[in-house]
């Protein structure tokens, strides 16, 4: 990071690391927060020392941590929306898997540049990504300078960038050495399921996951069949099945986690494992409403994430907070349950524990600048008493107005500054249009497949 | 409405009355749509036969139907986010009530008036409330040019603006008479709960509105302990105990009914009684997840409502489809529950069916020209394969660009063409300083209370 002059960011609200100042200001330099002090206390003499000192003033609008999205599938953004209120089965059969067959590195680049484009937008400041050809979702987080925790997932069997289990863990543990140092960028281990992998997968990269103080990402217990299924293939539910395996640690993110049993809850939070909870992929898709007020109960860290395009059909994290919390409010018919504050840290501190990340997700002095700034100027965030409250309960990703990573403004007021967002949105619409051809395509060719079989 | 020149909107998309149109034209003429149909069919000549008519193209956008709030207290406007994750009667009896004591009238109009703000920015063109001081609300309601269906709640004890329940019943007639005749604004009885007011009072309020032809509103069945109170009351459950008065028919609308057995659910159906679902503030108060499905499933009118900003803590029915789809799926363990044409049926000809409006909710020919524009050029909301999709599973409130009511543009691309925005919000920051006052002035008061007790 190279020297920059200090800026100081003021606004009606700052969401610091000991809560909510009004009038506050917020002081950066060399990409890092070097504190928050309430506004009045930033003395003039500061910009007279400094003289290249920047002073920007937001106005009415909440200077908070940016947010951590902790599972997606980037790519899908070019899903979104093609197939809605289908049994899972149907959906991913007739669905997602024929259009994914179709998609090339290209498309696979662009989804993930659209996707980007949505979670700045929305003031995600860094996400985890679970997809094939993970080089090409690397390639577009490095064009827009987001953090990323990415990973090229693990099958039991071949894939377009692998055709056997050896080669699987040896990309894996290639994509892990490439970016270890990369100041935005990690690869992470993440085998698909414990029903889509061999147990040698889910060994060798847990134990890669630990060489590397990586996190060790798996979609677990998303739903009652899954669970049906692992019980079936290896006589235990997935929790026990994993754990079995010495797969469940302080780097294990479970990621859904909605089918726990009691006694599954005391494993996971005893052996320090993390969970990521998605609940309107959960609820869309009927998988269940996880038990997350009762893991956080238990002790364990839960961090928030919103899967991917096709099944939510947003990467808009305080759609996610809110719905946690509304979640878990009416799940245990308690209306203190998973209260906003504890929403909030979800969406920040917790993703930054789940994933490992070396910041705390707090705008404490030392940390790295990664925030957004919600505009409470609209009829929605008005009046605003408690800026925490009015994140979790009344914003929308939409409110963002402004998006800083490592103290590089990647977004502002509507203008995307590290992307071609018209070329981004042609290119987008070509790609829709090409995926209609598709689908049309796959629909004529299963009416010819039926016509036979009709006229027998 | 006077004659005004034809006005032909174009778009991406129109949800027409027969579905999503991809490049199609709205046809507008003296408030009122003639007709929607592809772009390419309207001729040249249509413009040569009507020199003046206009042509806006919305661009990338979706233009639909006007959304109906067929619940809301408006005036909570300012007390969004005063008391989160609290317990129902902590909430109304250390939140809500005390402020609410301390409104005055003026107080009342700019509630409704940052409400409407909010109403109009997220494409609400009528929404149904509920409140005290209801001229104000109907004084805020003519001043934007929304449509409305607006009611002084009737209770069993004196309030600000009655006495007596024979004065709660002169003064609903009082409103009704006087707005009988109105363009935009109807009155309607609203009888607050089966347990807050007196069977004469339901009974004669239920007899004015089937002599105006209104909606009859009550709050009912909102939670377990709703019915446990009016069993005690009454000796019924409230669904029983309001069809053994004969309130239950047509023009009955049942806000919430969350708390219903099987058999209540074919009642309400037998009778043709209409349910206002209102699912995030059921689901942020814990007071449970309302059987929507169930209820569409046995032929029940369902439309949606957000209840007031104190426990939502928005007014935007795009938020409310989408949780109403997620949430039926998830309690009925079935994705294919309330699929997202559904949803938007209920937030637009179901609304319009409950609070018997004269038209349908769609834009067929001859309906008043109430629309919205969705901005689909944001990035969650690309690719566009299906617009009624996105409505539901990805639109945010803020991603509507303009809000027609009669014809009459009130919402254009951020700019309130109704009202004086930034003096507005001015008014509210005054009030919020002003209800902060007041909350710690009672909360030192609370303090003080307990402080002698201490010493003792
Ligand atoms: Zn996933
Ligand atoms: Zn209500």
């Amino acid at each position: 990071m190279n020297h920059t002059p200090p800026l100081f960011l003021t606004a009606r609200w700052v969401i610091g690391p000991d809560g909510p100042m009004e009038n506050g200001c917020v002081h950066i330099e060399d990409g890092r927060i070097l504190g928050v002090c309430p506004r009045h206390e930033v003395p003039a003499t500061l910009f007279e020392d400094a003289p290249n000192a920047e002073h920007r003033d937001l106005g009415e609008a909440c200077i908070m941590p940016g947010l951590i999205n902790a599972h997606c599938h980037a790519p899908m953004a070019i899903l979104r929306g093609v197939a809605d209120d289908m049994e899972l089965l149907t959906w991913l059969e007739k669905g997602v898997w024929p259009l994914e067959k179709e998609f090339t590195r290209e498309m696979t680049f662009l989804g993930a540049m659209l996707a980007c484009a949505e979670m700045i937008a929305s003031g995600i400041t860094c996400f985890a990504d679970m997809y094939v050809w993970s080089g090409e979702i690397a390639r577009a987080v490095e064009a827009v300078g987001l953090r990323a925790v990415l990973s090229e997932g693990l099958l039991g069997f071949p894939t377009r960038t692998y055709g056997s289990v050896e080669e699987s863990l040896a990309l894996c543990r290639s994509f892990m050495e490439e970016f270890k140092n990369h100041p935005l960028i990690r690869f992470a281990p993440a085998p698909h399921t414990a029903f889509t992998t061999v147990s040698k997968q889910l060994v060798e990269s847990y134990a890669m996951a630990g060489e590397f103080d990586a996190p060790w990402l798996i979609h677990a217990a998303e739903t009652a069949s899954e669970n049906a299924r692992v019980q079936e293939l290896h006589g235990q539910r997935t929790i026990p099945f994993l754990d079995s395996l010495g797969c469940l640690g302080e780097r294990s993110v479970l990621v859904h986690a909605v089918d726990l049993t009691d006694e599954e809850i005391e494993i996971i939070a005893a052996r320090g494992a993390k969970v990521v909870h998605c609940p309107r992929s959960n609820w869309k898709l009927a998988s269940g409403m996880a038990p997350v007020h009762g893991l956080a109960e238990a002790g364990v860290t839960v961090a928030l994430g919103t899967d991917g395009a096709a099944s939510n059909n947003t990467l808009d994290i305080f759609g996610e907070m809110r719905a946690a919390a509304l979640g878990a409010k009416v799940r245990e018919m308690d209306p203190t349950a998973l209260h906003a504050p504890q929403a909030l840290a979800m969406a920040t501190q917790n993703g930054a524990a789940t994933l490992r990340l070396p910041f705390s997700g707090t705008l404490a002095p030392g940390q790295p600048a990664d925030l957004c700034v919600l505009n409470l100027a609209a009829p929605h965030l008005q009046p605003c008493h408690d800026p925490v409250s009015h994140a979790v309960y009344a914003a929308q990703g939409s409110d963002v107005c402004l998006t800083m990573v490592a103290g590089h403004v990647i977004y502002d007021h509507g203008a995307f500054l590290t992307l071609d967002y018209p070329a981004l949105l042609d290119a987008g619409q070509e790609i829709a249009a090409h995926m209609r051809e598709i689908m049309d395509r796959q629909e004529r060719q299963r009416c010819e497949d039926t016509r036979p079989q009709d006229s027998d």
